[in-house]
This record gives C-alpha cells, sequence and structure tokens, in this order.
C-alpha cells in the first residue's frame, strides 16, 4: 500500500476522533443512527424520555401505554382500598375482598379516564380528595400522551431506500464508486443535499482518517425517481489506487448524510447512510430503473428495483 | 430547428432524470403536486397515514372519522353483546336482540368518548375490563385527532394565486417570458423567492433537458401586491430562437418554484406552478392590477385581475 | 430639489410596486403589519380562520369560544326538543315548555363536554344517536381548541420595542439618522439582523422609489440591552441632501425588518416597524439608556428609557 | 499593559454594549442565559407567561398545577355553596355548612376534568349554568396543559456538557485556550457550530471591548466523542500576551455560542456558556477521553470524564 505515502489530502475532522481501534468499528449503522454510547452519567443521565417516546416502535410505545395504565389503575385501587370500600357507594357486594378490589380497580379506570359512569362513586372526604386528584393526573398524562401522538407523527423523517450495495462501476474513462437512493413514501423531498465521507484506518500514520468524496451531482431539487451519486475514482479522490483487499484491511465505510425538505411539513429532514467493504461489488453497474408514462402523462417508477445491478 | 445545434447550455439536474418519453408528460400537476407514483414497495409501502390525514380534504377527513366512530362503536357494541346484555345495568329492556345490540352501541359511544352518563353501565370483570379499555382507546383516539387537526392548521402552507397563462410580451427591445402571482390570504408572505426551470424534449440528444432560466428579478421582501415574473429571452435564454410549433412539438413544461415565509407563523412555505405549451400566449402583455389607496393611506387591490391580459 | 436629478442610485424591488398615489400611503402599520387589503376572492376567498385564530386579541377569541359554546347547545337543545322531552330520562318536570328548553341546553352541555353527569340521559334510539353525535362533535372541538391555544403559545414572536421616533443626530463628521430598539420580554433574543427600507415619491419620474440603506451594523448577537440602528446621511446614502420639506412632501416612510432567533424556542421570529416623516425628529441625540451592575455583576437596563432624546 | 497600545484589531458588537462597570460583571450565567434585567415595563411587562411555564423547572410547573387546582375548585365551591347547598341532588347531608363546602369542592373537582360521576348533580338553573360554564373553563384549561406540557417536550434543546475549565495548553510551537464539550444525551447533535467571543475592560480606552476568537475548527459533521475547541494563542489572538493577572485585572469572559441541529427533531438548538478568569488554568492539558470499542463495533466514551486535565 505505497499509495498511502506522500500524498497531500486534507483530513476532515467530522466529530468521530482520529483513534484506530483494534477491532473493526462502524460508526453509521445501517438504519443511519451513530454507533456510540455514552456512558458516566449516571444510570439514567443520558435518556431522554421524550425522545425515546417518540423514536421507539409503535410496538413499544402501546406496550409502555397499556402497562402504564394497568400499574396506575393498580395503585389508586390499592390506594382506594386502604381508604376502605365502604366509602365507595354501589360497589359490586362481590363475596371477598379480591372483588371489591376489582370493583375498585374499575372505578380508578372510570376516574382516570374522566369517564365517570357514576355506578360507583367516591363517599366521603378521603375517597373524593383521592378521586379528585386521579382525575387530574389522567387529564394530564393523557395531556402528555397528545403531546407525545403528535411529536411521533408530525416528526420529520426521510423515508430515503439505499441500494443494498456501493458498486465500483465504468465512468467516463474510468471508474467511479456508485450508489443509489429513492424516496420510499408519496409526499415529496425536495432541495435534496447529499454528502458523502470516507474512514479509514491509514496503515501509515495508524490512525483513522476521514475525508470528503467529490461528487458529480450534490443537490437536486426534486427526489421524484432514484438518485444515483457518482463519485470518480480520479487522482483527486482520497481511494484512487485502492485495491480490493485495500477496502477490507482499513476497515473503510462510507458516511452518507442526506439533507432534504419533506414538502408536507416545510421541514427539513436528515438521513443518514453507511456502507462498510461488504456492501462493495466491483465491476458491476445498475440496471436501469423502470419508469414509464400513463396516458395521462404520470410517471411511474418501480422504487424496490433500486438494488438491482448486473456484473460485467 | 437548427438552433439545437452547436449551443453550449449547463442542462441542470432537477431529479426528474433525462429520459425521453413516447407521450406528453406533465413532472408538475397545477396544483403544484409531483406527477410521479411510486410502486413495488408492497400495497400500502408508500402511504404515510399522518401524511395523507393532514393533506387531504375536509370532506374525506370528516367521512373518515364518521365512518371510524361507527365502526369502532359497532365493533365494541358487538363485543358487548358476546359478553351478553344481562352484565350491563339500565339497558334498556327492548323487546328484542336488536334493540339490545343498539342500546350498547350507545353505552359503547358513551365510554369511547368518555361521557358515561351512567345510567347504563358495566356489570362484572369480563364488562368492566373491556369498558376500561374502550376508554383508554377513545382518549388515545382523540390523542391522534387532536394531532391530526393541529397537524392541519398549523401545516405551514403557501396559498398563492398564479396567472392562468404564461404570455411572451415586450419587454425593452426584444421579448421576454412573463407570468403573474399574487398571495390569496390576508397573512403576509415575506422574503419571497422563485426559481423557473423548463424542461422540454431535445430533438437533437433525443433527451429530456432540463434548464434554469435567468430572471429579472428573483426575490422580493414582500408580496404584498402581485409580482410579475419575468425572463428575458436573449441570447442567453435556452428559449432563445423557439417558434411557436417548437414549444408544443417539444413537449415543454415550465416548473416554478417559489419559497417564502410565512408572517404569521415565521415558518418557511413552498409553493409550485407548472405551465404546459397550451398556456403560452405569444403577443400579449398583463394589464394593470388595479390599486387604489384609500383615505387612511390603505392600498386595496383586485387579486383576481392576475389573468387579465390583452393581446397585442 | 435638484437633487434627484442625474443621481445613480439602485431601485430596490420590496413588493410593494412603483405606483405613485394621489394621497399619503403607508405601506406598514405602525404595529407591523402590511397596509394592504386584497379583494375579489369572493368574501371568504382570502380569509385563513386559523391564522385569524391564533393571531387575533385574547378577547375576541374568549368571545368567539363562548359564543359558540352557547350557539351549540342552543342548538342542540332545539334539536332533542323536537325529538320530544318525554324521550329524556330525569328531565327537570318544569312547568313549561321553556324549562324543558332550558333543562334540554344544560343536558346538552353536559353532553359536549363530555361531562356526562347522568341525572338526564338520553332514551331511544334517536335521542341517543344525537347525543353520540354530539360527544364526538364536542372531542373534535376541543381538539380543536387545543391546537388553537397551543398555536397562539408556541407562536414564534418577536416582541421588540422600537423608539417612538426616528432622529437626525450628529455622527463622526456629518449626520445620521438613528432609532433605537430593545427586546420587551426576557426570553432572549439572539443573532438579530436589521434591514432598513426608505420609499419615498420620486418628483422627477413621478414613481414610488423604494431604497436599502446602509447600516452601521447589520447583525448583533444578542439583543439584550438597547441597539441604536444607525445609517450615515452621506453621499452614499438615497437621502443625502433631503431638506426637512422633502421629507414631508416626498411622502416618505422608513420600513424597518427585524429577523432574529428567539432562545426559548429556537425559532425565527420577525418584527417590522415604520416611521413616516412626522415621526422624524432634526437635531436631536438619544439618552444614554440607564445601565447599572448590581452586586452580583448583573446588568440591569430601563427599557421604557429607549424614548428619550434631548434636542441640541 | 503595554500589549493594548498600538494594536490594530476589530472590535466586535455583540449587543451587550462598551461601558466599563465598575464591578467584576458577567454577561452570560454558567447555564447560559444572559445575565441581564430589563425593568421599566411595568410589573409583568417583560413577563411572558408561555415561555415560563416551558422553561421553568418540572417542580415549579407541577406547583402551579396543583395551586391552579385547589384555588379553581375552592372558587367554583364559593359559587355554588352562595347559589345554595340545596341546588345540587345527591349532596352528602353532612351535619354543617363546612362539610357542604367540601361535597362542593369534589362537586367542583368533578365538573372541571369533566368526570361527572353524576351522584351530585346540578339543581336549577343557575347551578346548571355554573356547571356547564365550569365544565368548558376545564376543557380549555387542559387545552392549555396539554399545550404547555407539549411545548416542553417538543422544546429543542442542546444537552451539551462543558468542560468545568478552559486551559492555556501546549499547541504546536506556542500555546492555546482549550476547552472540550460533549452531548449529554443519546439523541445525536449534527452540524454543530461553535463561535468563540472574549470580552474584557481595556484599561487604556476604558472601555469593555469584545473580540471573536480564531477557532482551529468550528465546525463538525457529528458532536458524537467529545469536541476540544481550539484557539491558538498566537499574533492574530487579541489575548496574545496577556498575563495570568491580566485575566483577572480586566475581568475576562469567554462567550461560547453553539448551534447544532438536534437530530431527533430536525431542528435548530442553541446552547450557550461562559468562563470567567478563575475557570482558567495555565500550563495544562486534557487528559485523552476513554473511548473503547465493543465486539460488535460499537464505540464507548465516559463523557464524565471530560472534566479531567493534568498539570503540566
Amino acid at each position: 500500500m505505497d499509495f498511502f505515502k506522500n500524498r497531500i489530502r486534507t483530513v476532515q475532522e467530522l466529530g468521530f476522533g482520529s483513534k484506530e481501534y483494534k477491532q473493526s468499528v462502524r460508526f453509521l449503522n445501517p438504519d443511519g443512527s451513530v454507533n456510540v454510547r455514552r456512558t458516566g452519567l449516571g444510570r439514567f443521565g443520558n435518556i431522554d424520555i421524550y425522545h425515546w417516546l417518540i423514536s421507539t416502535t409503535r410496538t413499544k410505545l402501546v406496550m409502555v401505554i397499556v402497562i402504564w395504565y394497568i400499574a396506575i389503575n393498580m395503585l389508586f385501587a390499592a390506594l382506594y382500598f386502604s381508604i376502605g370500600p365502604e366509602h365507595f357507594g354501589g360497589l359490586d357486594g362481590g363475596p371477598g375482598a379480591l372483588q371489591h378490589f376489582f370493583g375498585l380497580f374499575f372505578f380508578s379506570a372510570q376516574t382516570i379516564t374522566t369517564l365517570g359512569y357514576g355506578h360507583v362513586y367516591p363517599i366521603g372526604n378521603a375517597a373524593s380528595v383521592a378521586a379528585a386528584f386521579e382525575s387530574l393526573l389522567g387529564l394530564l398524562s393523557f395531556a402528555v400522551a397528545t403531546g407525545v401522538l403528535y411529536g411521533r407523527f408530525s416528526r420529520p423523517m426521510a423515508h430515503v431506500l439505499y441500494s443494498k450495495n456501493i458498486l465500483i462501476a465504468p465512468y467516463r474513462d474510468g471508474q467511479a464508486l456508485m450508489f443509489r437512493l429513492a424516496n420510499k413514501k408519496q409526499s415529496e423531498l425536495i432541495e435534496s443535499e447529499v454528502k458523502v465521507s470516507v474512514t479509514f484506518n491509514n496503515p501509515e500514520t495508524r490512525k483513522r482518517e476521514f475525508y470528503n468524496l467529490n461528487l458529480e451531482i450534490e443537490k437536486i431539487h426534486f427526489l421524484t425517481l432514484s438518485w444515483t451519486i457518482v463519485h470518480p475514482l480520479n487522482e483527486e479522490s482520497p481511494l484512487f489506487g485502492f485495491s480490493n483487499s485495500d477496502f477490507v484491511n482499513t476497515d473503510i465505510e462510507f458516511l452518507i448524510l442526506l439533507k432534504s425538505i419533506n414538502d408536507t411539513l416545510s421541514q427539513n429532514v436528515y438521513s443518514r447512510y453507511s456502507y462498510k467493504a461488504n456492501d462493495l461489488v466491483e465491476g458491476a453497474k445498475f440496471k436501469p430503473l423502470q419508469q414509464i408514462a400513463d396516458r395521462k402523462g404520470r410517471i411511474i417508477i418501480s422504487v424496490d428495483h433500486i438494488h438491482q445491478f448486473e456484473k460485467l
């Protein structure tokens, strides 16, 4: 790997440091999240509940809500039970304590949701105070839930599909790195800009180096069809002269940053992706994406064909 | 069409590709939406429910809500019915099963809205659990509805009226393409910027080409009156020398992109419009827009006169 | 006014046109709103209800809500009355129809707010359907109200106090136009930028002309104290050589545009202001704003002194 | 301090004025808030309730809500009491007025939360009107609460940890000012930009001067690890030649401004920090931050080690 010597290149500072790790590292996960864990701020020091609630999966959110609902009603049922079932009018006169507890659980549910059928109702000050507090808590909880649900829906996101592979394809007189991306959703992405960086271990300096890659086109007005991003592998490229084994040996990673505007929300959205050496295919080119126009002049494209390439 | 030869022009990449279609295509619909359909991501792969809910018509949204309300109450009425009408106190003792079902439907409606009159109420654990769950579901549903309604209202939009036609009008010593636009709403648009691109089939290259057009003024501070956008048809224009038939034969389309700031919301808003060859009128000019000042120094304009032009 | 001749100045396009009006006009109201009314889009064509609701005064909003609440309950009371008071259990057996109507009005209020005491309750299908529909309507209405109230609170606004007068004050070897502004609220405005334009009727061209004015400082990081904006009246100024009567005769207006970032909300905010000839004071300078530091190193300023100047 | 003479430096206008205060002042508090109080706008003139509610501590917000809840129910209980307890059906027939008041207090709580058990209910027009009004007020109040809670959660903030000290450390052939910062939360900060200004009393001019400091790197793509900000103390620095006592005597303050994008919310966030002379440590350097990679290629850093330095 003589090409590492005597080369003048401007190393970029991306915020990942320049330490060379003993094992293979991955700075960006394939889903675009940063692959770093921060410790030392206490057990919950780096957790931001709201951020977690709006970015977790739908299943987990539903579980959190259901568990919270059962737990809070259990808690208040226990409180009401300790006040005494006799302070609740209309309570089902079941045979034992358990049925009383169930009845108070349902009373709690009717209170926290402000449903309030009223066939069970509090008698006396202690029970009434507890119920008044529970209904306040209920309203505030559902205010939070409203905020979380709105936060999830309105969160600006770029739903971008990246080709599974990054290719070394013929380009003009030489070669170029190429990958494709497309908008997965029907809402438009406009004014899209892409930046591609590369990071690898430099065996000369024994440091991790970062470089921005020159692109043929960096910005387009509409991300309507697919967009093939092209980095020519010429003398100006920090990857000029890399062999296939160099890509693997230097633990290379391509970092893709896409900035765009979601047209429905008129807000900036960001997307990231990363390719490692095993995503790289040499001597291949992407198949043209099928794009036809129907009778009304509407253009139809098959987004799922974005991954298809052919070996040369 | 000799003018297509030997001309040096910089083709722009807008994101629509350069394929020449057999039939006439339209990249932007007159309402500004992009005229492309994405397939291949499964039946619902490219649908974003929230985006649909906040951008659909008011009528469709009301229909969705009403149908959802009837359906969910039917569902819970059926569930309550399967638990047994005898587990609901105060239920109207109608003559048959149907009236019981109706009664449970109304009980469901009173539960999901957390209305809870209480003249009908659940007896026993199964009925109480179902009702407790329904009221939770109701609150979450209305949390979603709150988010959707707020999302619709607060969605930043530019309500811009474009003149129906794009004119080739006299301009200084030569000619210029001109169209007008105006703000339809009373809330102000500030710091407006416009970009105009043109696309046509180049018979030489047999490709669809895209060019940005030079404009006399690209940015204004206030969009208070009408704004006439002017592209001089001089040597620098990619349309210099086009005849009327060229506009039709090359399947020309003018793509208008307007970026502005909604002053009430302090947010960026975007508007798009497109003209095809049949919107083009040669040898005409826009009539001046009526603008008078009242006694208090307030200026009054008639926005609907924006379309008016006179043949020369 | 010979100075209007033979002068080379770049007229700016601000979006107000160049028409000369017969009477004195005002492009910006003192509250910063644009003094233009758009007609010709039908009676309600240019009204945007949400924008009105979030930008109207608090008093008007409360009135709208209260009137809506009474009207909708009157409407449903009438509907329930037409269904028949006998279809509502527990209704106060008042002496006549009026008391029944009142009872149904209160039942409607308990339904639309999903309060549902239940001492009055619907009997039969017609009454139950109407009540189920009313409670749905109620929830959606309060969803809208939530959106409107949040929209009002979170609306990014710059609460900027402008000095009542614009002065012609001594500046270096000559004179300069000066006015002051300050942040009225405790939340900080950062990265503030100001642009000042001037418009007057040019007696030579018989057109309204617009010019941007050069400022000593256009941008500051913090708007913590007051900020005196200074336009030197030198040869480069379009106002160089104006006499006091010129300011009046040309119907001059100074248009101030302030862009800033509200630090609490991290959002852009905009403020506008306008001075007319009668706000102009020649041969005066602003008194320094009182600013002292307390024992803890905290700086205290008196914002209301911003208007104070002294004649020279 | 001869170095103050004959030096050409461009003073920056940051918005803090140039007055020299008799005592030591602090322009930015360590939490980043601006240390200025504005007076003269009346008692509540500069208070913005919404801004206070979304930026106050959680404890204070809970207290405000609870006190409001108790107060409003007291108020309505008094109103209902003045109407007369006999106008409320089902009221606990306690021995005296106090128990009636308590009963009406709980009825008020059930009304304002729209809980409405209905075991207590209004009789007659006066009581019904009051209850109808209270339930409207309740819904609007909880609409406000929803907005405040959402505003708090969704408020874009940069949770940045700054090193406790700013060091004068060896740098290349000379020295440099250095401090470190790191992201405290798991959500990413991207496209971070930092600006560092310095302010001190110039004994020559007897004014407070402000300068921007040149930085080695001003912008990074990811704030994943720690970021050491470096200002070389060379001839171009306004602090070149300062002795340790100069830092103290001139009442120096370093003002840090960080602009970043919160990746979860895709919104701009701002952070500020300030160092005074007593935070400055000469002849020290930061210890490298521990950063290891686990088996899966994930990098782990200890954020709390950011403060650690060693004396040289």
